[in-house]
């Protein structure tokens, strides 16, 4: 049987988790709901599926060392560093040619690594389904059954298949969606969130770069006799760097025929920002969800973060609080998603 | 002419102030208004009266270092210590021995430590007016004119004087009121608020101890003949354990006729809790008040202290934001003067 490689992608900034996460320190890294970081929590949930030699993490440059850190268990030919952001597109074509250089005949499962999982026996059954579906599909998508009328998310409609498969062909990718339109979906029961997992084999998902994106399966093509070679970096770099920032979705999985969607047997976040912690972390009795050293008095709805201080709520409702490196942030839970627009009237304050 | 004694009180814990205020930094000593504490500013604000080395601070053991460190300034010998703390009735009582001791026919002007002036030259010529007030008189006290129906204080009645001598006959002190009735008070013109600033013939003091509360004179009798004697301590302590815990106020104030009282020519706040810095401090256009290195985003009338880390408030409204000594506090203004429930709450998290 072909090989299963994850590739944990672990791209991104993370200003909306101002100010524990930095440009230093990106979401995946930072300790949002206990004692591991998201990363961590993603390469720990897959091992009963995926054996940590074939675990490659695709990385930043500037961040290859806080990976290699939380990540000591990761061979170190398995840190894939992107060398510049190029939009998960890029990054994945990029690791479809590490998957091919090991086995050309490999299967990649592609995973954000700072996503919210609440049952890691559902996950790995679902991901089960997703291999075992995965014959006869130009690829697997995974579907999170929508909970809430989400606007921030993209939906995927499929089609519930009329024997009970564990797979549904996929109809149609939808992008983020109005208030009334996310009200129909979630209702419908025919409509997913887009969980950004995704499952191919990885010669397929070459011909898929081939066809929909070829100006980036030519970049690609450049990059891949030069893996092997020493002192190739700075040719592949520059390669890189040509290549268009467009995420799969938009380059490929939109314009795909043939995919199958394998609904999500667990509770799914993508932890969007700090008003998130809501759906990942058990609340108290005035529903505040609190980590760190911390008193909530007569409040209701927080979100407490202390890193290193001891963080007091008296009488306030509805806030988000958050001490961490030097830095103490307030902000109405119904601002959260705003973030970035402290962060930039911070400008230098900020770091 | 008798030579003019300020006694400055520096006694009281803080609660409301915390985290800033704790029982090892109470308020006077905290610098909540700018780059010196209350006390500070007190001795500052009376230079032009009263000579440093006819300043005598009256402070409890456990605070005798900062004081000093704080006030360099003040002679070694004018730094009273109270054995213990027995309410400003007691306090004033030791501090009429030793103004005694110095000069029999001397005048005592009593102040908080711990007060909110917002102008020196009017609190200078409000001063003068009391000395110019005092012949004649029990003593002289000085009332602030109400700007608001504040239950939080005590009052004081007076009668308007025919022709203005700049003091007012005392009719009588009236304990906190309900707020209609403070309300009343604000718009008739013949109340005042009690600022517990007051003046007397140090030799008339003495005799008021006498005549209302005999049971202190006869402590403070049995304390005069031991104060120039050494090893001498641990007697003036047990005698001054030995005496009751009542106010000025109400062990004397309110029981002497022949009071004259002076109207404030200044601004002035007691400052009780961490939401009356709004009355002492520059707003911003949105009425936030900040000290420290903050950012105020689309949040409004706030009250935010940053000690050493940077504060950012966003989306947030009437809110006190305060960082010092590794502890955060967000509590609801309108919570502020009940800070104390809080503090009783965090226990040994607290300190």
């Amino acid at each position: 049987m072909a090989a299963l490689y994850a590739v944990v992608m672990a791209g991104g900034r993370g200003e909306r988790f101002w100010p524990l996460s930095a440009d230093n320190l990106p979401k995946p890294f930072i300790k949002l709901l206990g004692s591991n970081s998201l990363i961590q929590d993603t390469v720990t949930r897959i091992q009963p599926i995926v054996p940590l030699e074939r675990v490659l993490i695709s990385i930043g440059a500037a961040h290859l060392d806080i990976a290699r850190q939380q990540l000591p268990e990761i061979p170190e030919e398995n840190f894939l560093v992107e060398p510049v952001g190029r939009d998960t597109s890029a990054c994945i074509g990029f690791c479809a040619l590490h998957v091919e250089q090991r086995d050309p005949e490999g299967m990649m499962l592609a995973l954000p690594a700072d996503h919210f999982v609440g049952d890691s026996a559902g996950y790995q059954k679902t991901l089960q389904e997703g291999l075992e579906n995965l014959e006869g599909a130009t690829g697997v998508v995974f579907g999170i059954p929508p909970t809430r009328p989400e606007t921030g998310y993209g939906y995927i409609l499929a089609e519930k298949p009329a024997v009970h498969t564990g797979a549904w062909p996929v109809v149609r990718f939808i992008e983020k969606p109005d208030a009334p339109t996310a009200a129909r979906f979630v209702t419908s029961g025919s409509y997913f969130w887009n969980s950004g997992m995704f499952l191919w084999k990885n010669r397929t998902l070459l011909k898929l770069f081939e066809m929909h994106m070829p100006e980036v399966y030519h970049g690609l093509s450049g990059i891949r006799p030069l893996l092997a070679k020493k002192n190739a970096d700075s040719v592949i770099s520059d390669i890189f760097s040509s290549l268009p920032r467009i995420s799969i979705d938009f380059g490929i999985m939109e314009k795909t025929s043939g995919l199958r969607l394998v609904p999500a047997q667990f509770v799914w976040d993508d932890i969007g920002n700090w008003a998130s912690l809501e759906r990942a972390l058990p609340p108290d009795a005035r529903r505040n969800i609190a980590q760190g050293s911390h008193l909530a008095l007569d409040s209701t709805g927080c979100v407490i973060y202390a890193q290193s201080d001891t963080v007091a709520a008296f009488g306030v409702s509805d806030l988000i609080i958050v001490q961490a490196y030097g830095k103490v942030l307030v902000c109405s839970k119904d601002r959260a998603a705003d973030l970035k627009k402290l962060v930039a009237a911070l400008g230098p304050q900020a770091g």
